[in-house]
């Protein structure tokens, strides 16, 4: 098991990432939350994980509730987020009541987002179960929903209470989507540690064949650097946040062209990234005789464009 | 011109509190904010308003769009907020786009809303146009929109970039709404300052009168006394704030029965703090014997009674 301290002042939290453990999800969040009370927040691809984690916070003291979704991006918007307030309602929630997240992206933006508005914030568990909300947006506190026009236009900066990451989860996700999660993992190395993109490309077969203790390590590696750089720019204010969207300019285009769905977000990222760093070497063709700038080397540059085809 | 400092770190912000000078809030707004544009949110009881401030943004370097609603409690709830999130997507708003909050507490909380939660927050000026948002909820970031299952059940806690507060407008205020603002008022002469309710009890006449500077005199002081309980306890979290909640148990029970819209909230504060003053005297017969507890007399207890008749 490792953990990875996100340090935010009075908002500050533990990751945990760890492989074939639900049943310790309870006792991490009896230890950060005053209130007994949880609804958890999943969809409908958790039928058979579900039970273990409600179990699990009910043995630690708390009373379950369990709201089930339809799969898919269609349920990131305001009526259901809505149907989830009236859910909170119904069970006579107060303000200690935590919100665990147990899903994709989706449901963590989803949930998260609920959280931060229902009675002006909620205590949040996140409970990621793919790579790319293991990786990404599971840290850092961005939550929010679609509006018909715009993804991700409504939303919040919410800090979660913890974050417990099961790689185990991984075992059973789909090649595709798996593939699409490693982008987010290659761009962390790109942008941010040339050490661990030489480790993805020395290691990419045991990456692909998802080695329990390999997947641990890229997972813990990505929270670690995600987490220093949201620690340096909670908000997206100073610009130092902005890296982390690194290939995401010309993703969101391809997303939007090919219409949402058609790509998955990571494979539109990993494309994204391929662009970008061969924009850059056009618009600073120095990078390509040995300069540094920015403090990457044209090599990393390169090397960004080999480790992105790790999720072609 | 009175200002009050609400000093909380990064989020501080100035309250202006003046008298007829709707045209200093370009500059206000100017000087706090980095964006060139604004989107003036207001209601149509401020027809007469509206183009002056409107007029003094333009002054300042703003390119200006207005959103006008209905006035009343309806329109604060997640459809018109959505209705809002259109028109900030129609108009190409980025993060720097500025929210002015031109109205009541109405405006203020569903206007704050969206700016806490449009692109996961923009900047927001509030400019409270009812004694009760000038002394309350234009002040400490509380914002929301009213869910059909309870009222303020979504909301979030977003600090404004600053707040102006022109008491001319209370010239035209109904005398109704009006006393319903001054409930509040005495509300932090009770809770926070003797000497203050004390002024009240003594000026009751000029108060009631509307005199200009009289009606300045205790806006600045309300507000003073709210940013230094919000400095101690800006997100409600540690008991301190809940004190701006004196007679509000109550208050609510009274909406609550007999229907909102029936009572103005300062009329239902104005009894639920005789209420609570008068349980607190059965359940502490002591503080009639001139102990003090919680460092409030029972000579301030009583004089809560007697001050909150002024809004009567």
């Amino acid at each position: 098991m490792n953990t990875v301290r996100v340090s935010l002042a009075e908002r500050s939290y533990d990751i945990v990432i760890t492989s074939g453990d639900l049943a310790g999800i309870g006792p991490f969040a009896a230890a950060r939350v005053r209130g007994r009370r949880a609804l958890l927040i999943s969809d409908n691809h958790l039928a058979a994980d579900r039970p273990i984690v409600s179990r699990s916070l009910e043995l630690a003291g708390f009373v379950t509730e369990s709201a089930v979704l339809p799969a898919g991006e269609a349920q990131k918007c305001l009526g259901v987020a809505s149907s989830l307030y009236d859910r909170l309602v119904d069970w006579r929630s107060d303000r200690q009541t935590l919100v665990v997240a147990l899903g994709g992206g989706v449901i963590g933006d989803l949930a998260g987002f609920v959280a931060a508005t229902f009675n002006r914030g909620l205590p949040l568990l996140m409970v990621p179960t793919s790579l790319l909300a293991m990786v990404d947006s599971s840290v850092g506190g961005k939550v929010g929903v679609n509006h018909p026009r715009g993804k991700n236009l409504i939303g919040a900066f919410h800090q979660p209470a913890g974050v417990w990451i099961d790689t185990a989860f991984l075992d059973s996700l789909p090649d595709r989507e798996y593939r699409s999660g490693l982008a987010e993992v290659v761009k962390y190395g790109v942008i941010l540690d040339a050490d661990f993109l030489a480790f993805l490309e020395v290691n990419s077969a045991k990456v692909l064949a998802r080695e329990p203790a390999t997947v641990r390590h890229i997972v813990t590696r990505c929270c670690e650097l995600k987490a220093r750089v949201v620690e340096q720019d909670e908000r997206e204010e100073t610009g130092v946040r902005a890296v982390l969207n690194y290939g995401h300019t010309f993703a969101h285009a391809f997303e939007t062209v090919g219409g949402y769905g058609a790509w998955l977000h990571g494979e539109a990222v990993a494309a994204g990234m391929a662009c970008a760093s061969r924009l850059a070497e056009r618009l600073r063709p120095d990078w390509g005789r040995g300069h540094a700038a920015s403090g990457r080397s044209a090599a990393d540059v390169r090397s960004a464009d080999g480790a992105a085809a790790l999720a072609d």
